[in-house]
């Protein structure tokens, strides 16, 4: 059985929507911050550093996006939610899933999190301040990959990088996180990821689907 | 054929010790970033944020360290560098390289590009100040791992995760990121793989073996 260690709307998102695209039998486990359940023993044994997602396997537990979304991907071949058996064509998905995990998330987390980078209030303005410019120059080159019009970010099939570029492409609905008028194939693609089945599933589990509308 | 862009000492140093250890055939081209070569459109095409490591294959290129690593070793399966045909296992050397990617990295890039975080003298100062509690803390969870004295980050077997750490560890001799003094393991590992061949004759090529002692 896998759990996943979830809160809504945070990036655990992405293996959520994964586990349903793969078929997965799974359970959720949603980490109660508010309780300071992230800071217990026992769920640091799971994510040292307190950190969703986190995915329970009855070998162990796993952390860190890309490595949870590759492990669901490649224990349920069934889905073919990734090229395992092509080396390059799964270096592309990883490509691409640490270039939202390194660049991408490391600016959002400059919003919600700057005391993980400096201290203080002037350093956390200025972090927050930089996050626009950031997402416009990482989010350009996302933009330019998509540009020749192909539905998934990998060409004509789903993978679980669309599933990774659908959650950071809502974010943008924040607004305080660059331009979404620069990103029109971006934000195509994350209507058209928006209507599969799977995704309006969790979404409604997370209470988002309201909040991300089509 | 593949070509290994770096710069000494970068974290591209990490790829070019494990195209050695997977007895690769390779090219290796050193990015002139003084002469602004990493902005250029040619390695722009190449490396959209003008960033080392990037391996060029006959098929295309690959950016982000997890990916070029776990690429290498999948396309050299006689070095057995990745236990890829266990998921599971595979996936625990991915969240190991992830959270030196995610982590650790992130962490010591404050210190050299802080402005890729936020603009300003006071928030560089800040971010600076900031890196030897964070390189502690992430440390830590590493130096937990190796505690019931394995020989490697994964157990009895050399993986791309060693040379991730190895090159990781080393950047703690600069002073400026946590105290080693709390890492016995860890350093008791750097010591065990600064001794392989393939790691010898890479720091030669990067003028690195005196800095970098046994």
């Amino acid at each position: 059985m896998l759990t996943l260690f979830y809160y809504p709307g945070a990036c655990s998102l992405v293996p959520h929507i994964v586990l349903e695209e793969a078929g997965a039998v799974y359970e959720r486990h949603l980490v109660d911050y508010a309780g300071g359940e992230h800071l217990s023993p026992e769920y640091r044994a799971i994510s040292p550093l307190g950190r969703v997602p986190a995915l329970l396997t009855d070998r162990g537990p796993l952390i860190e996006n890309p490595a949870i979304l590759a492990y669901i991907a490649q224990s349920h071949p069934d889905a073919a939610l990734v090229p395992f058996d092509d080396p390059f064509a799964f270096a592309r998905v990883q490509s691409f899933n640490l270039f939202i995990a390194n660049n991408i998330h490391v600016a959002f987390r400059q919003i919600s999190f700057p005391d993980s980078y400096a201290d203080g209030k002037d350093a956390a303005t200025a972090l927050r301040n930089k996050v626009p410019e950031l997402a416009d120059r990482y989010f350009a080159v996302i933009e330019k990959g998509l540009a020749d019009g192909r539905p998934f970010v990998h060409g004509e099939r789903f993978t679980i990088s669309d599933a990774y570029l659908f959650v950071y492409a809502n974010y943008l609905r924040m607004g305080d996180r660059g331009d979404p008028s620069r990103l029109p194939h971006v934000i195509a693609h994350r209507s058209r990821i928006r209507a599969r089945a799977a995704v309006q599933h969790i979404l409604e589990i997370e209470k988002l689907a309201d909040a991300w509308p089509a």
